[in-house]
């Protein structure tokens, strides 16, 4: 492969922690980040200083969006803020890369893809459940080596840490973050749709719930979705509920069941078990073997990086971040008349 | 405790290798087996014959019946026979140990329940996945202990080895063993309304498929069920699609998720890593440790032999025995119909 121009970026929103692995993984692959702005003080602040203190702070985000210089704009705002920058930096000539969720509304949804088709920048959602994760990696080339037949099920286990110091008041808004479906599920309905290598699902089961949190009524602490999609199906659980003795901030787990075989994914934590992350088990007609994926690459920046010179979609096809979108909104929904069905 | 008078039984149907189980764990809590019948010559007869060469067969089973030693008949008959084999028995006066599923069909489910109120008799469903399952009797301990707070859900993994070579043509027909959910899944519910400490549920989502089995149009290989009660709930999903490659039947998890902790259940095997079974896992407020559970008990044979004496219910309640069935019959149908529509 010919060599690509660095890349030039900045950061617009750094509400979640999600910037700080944004920012470093586009260094990562030889990019200059020229600014970053961010609403306020987001308590996420300190460690991105911390972490980059090379980069300055603009007060003004339009000096990053007039930037001649800058190709890509990341994003990590509150959520529902996030498709109004998509579609002022699209706008603006620049390819936009957001943390998930990218919209918390069907006219969010709506407003980005028509703002992206009219612009024709790319518009990316960065599913750090998929891309940042090496045992992922390997297991898709295990999934599309055959290694496992036909893939059955995956079924995806995402609990995280509520971590309540470190968050600001939008986290328990669900007008802000959308709702836990949008928000965490999206990233194992991408994963669902990729090792399963279809492009829509029907979604055959949505819920979600404020379980054990009465004095934060706008939060929601568990959800679930099943999915189907012609033989293959997928369940999708989240919750607020890692206990603090886990070393990590989640206990995630991917098991992908196919007709000859099974892969389970740990993938930041082996609980009292091997150490690190990235652990794959598969059990197929001859073994059961543990595969450390330490080594497997996270090839969504390079491939982005890629696209952004030569306006690609090897990193994610456009459809399918508008169809990620799309399911977890349509989840959500569904969730919520239930809720007020019931 | 007082000791009690050694339980006799009689075994009536080897149609399932869960036979070989049932009379062992009978034989353990000093039960004497005066006898056994079933209908031709499964091939589960081999191995029922090698494990117990002094247990007599009988060629009609109304010898068992009508020997007044006997006071409880097990039985692994073909599944949709059971029913019939559990009424003959209550009118003949024995209590009655079924291998799940007890019963394949809302009919039976009503004849025996009739026959079970009008005899007095004990009708009891042999969930071998928690009462044959060291670790699961160490989980409920920890959960009613409070270990991980309120039960927010349960999530049952239950890949099952197809074995073709050692099936009975009943396997294949569902007009006999009831469709995959009625079978394999209710397992699973039985444990759910247990952890959870509930008394029934909801069914949420309920689907069956045959996805790689085209030969074998009335067998089902993938099931799930989602369940719902209160502001617990259960995720439930069965195949038959264990890979030759793991060195026992099937790779069974329970997570269960609390408020406070979590517990994960590998029940017969760790895959590639700790050797043995009864594996559980434990996550709370401080630590992430492994359990094992070799050391702790298999209550339910004693309690059952003390039911037997004492007419109580500890072994099982005798309405938690008939709603387990309904709700696996009701998943069942729910997935037919669903199966109609599509």
């Amino acid at each position: 492969m010919k060599s690509l121009p660095p890349l030039v970026f900045a950061a617009v929103g750094l509400d979640h922690r999600h910037s700080y692995d944004q920012v470093q993984s586009l260094l990562d692959v030889g990019g200059t980040c020229v600014g970053w702005w961010t609403e306020g003080t987001p308590k996420t602040l300190d460690g991105f200083v911390r972490r980059f203190p090379q980069i300055p702070r603009v007060d003004d985000r339009r000096r990053l969006l007039e930037d001649p210089r800058v190709e890509l704009v990341t994003c990590a705002a509150i959520p529902c803020d996030r498709a109004n920058h998509a579609i002022e930096a699209m706008r603006a000539g620049k390819d936009f890369m957001s943390d998930k969720p990218g919209v918390t509304t069907f006219e969010q949804l709506d407003a980005v893809r028509r703002a992206q088709q009219e612009t024709k920048r790319i518009w990316t959602v960065n599913f750090t459940e998929r891309f940042e994760v090496r045992a992922v990696t390997r297991a898709l080339d295990l999934v599309r080596d055959g290694a496992i037949g036909d893939v059955v099920q995956t079924v995806g286990l995402g609990p995280h840490r509520e971590n309540r110091a470190l968050r600001d008041p939008w986290f328990y808004d669900k007008s802000k973050y959308g709702g836990i479906l949008v928000d965490i599920a999206s990233h194992q309905i991408d994963q669902f749709l990729v090792f399963a290598g279809v492009t829509d699902a029907d979604i055959t089961l949505a819920r979600a719930q404020n379980v054990a949190h009465p004095d934060d009524p706008a939060y929601e602490d568990f959800g679930e979705i099943a999915l189907a999609s012609g033989k293959a199906s997928a369940y999708i659980r989240v919750d607020w509920f890692t206990p603090d003795g886990l070393p990590t901030w989640g206990d995630g787990r991917l098991f992908i069941y196919g007709t000859k075989g099974t892969i389970e994914l740990r993938k930041y934590v082996d609980p009292d078990g091997r150490p690190g992350k990235d652990h794959l088990f598969l059990i197929d007609g001859k073994e059961t073997r543990h595969i450390d994926c330490s080594d497997a690459g996270l090839p969504y920046y390079a491939n982005l990086h890629r696209d952004i010179v030569e306006r690609t979609e090897t990193a994610m096809p456009q459809a399918h971040a508008y169809k990620v979108c799309e399911l977890a909104l349509a989840a959500q929904a569904r969730a919520e008349r239930r809720d007020v069905a019931a």
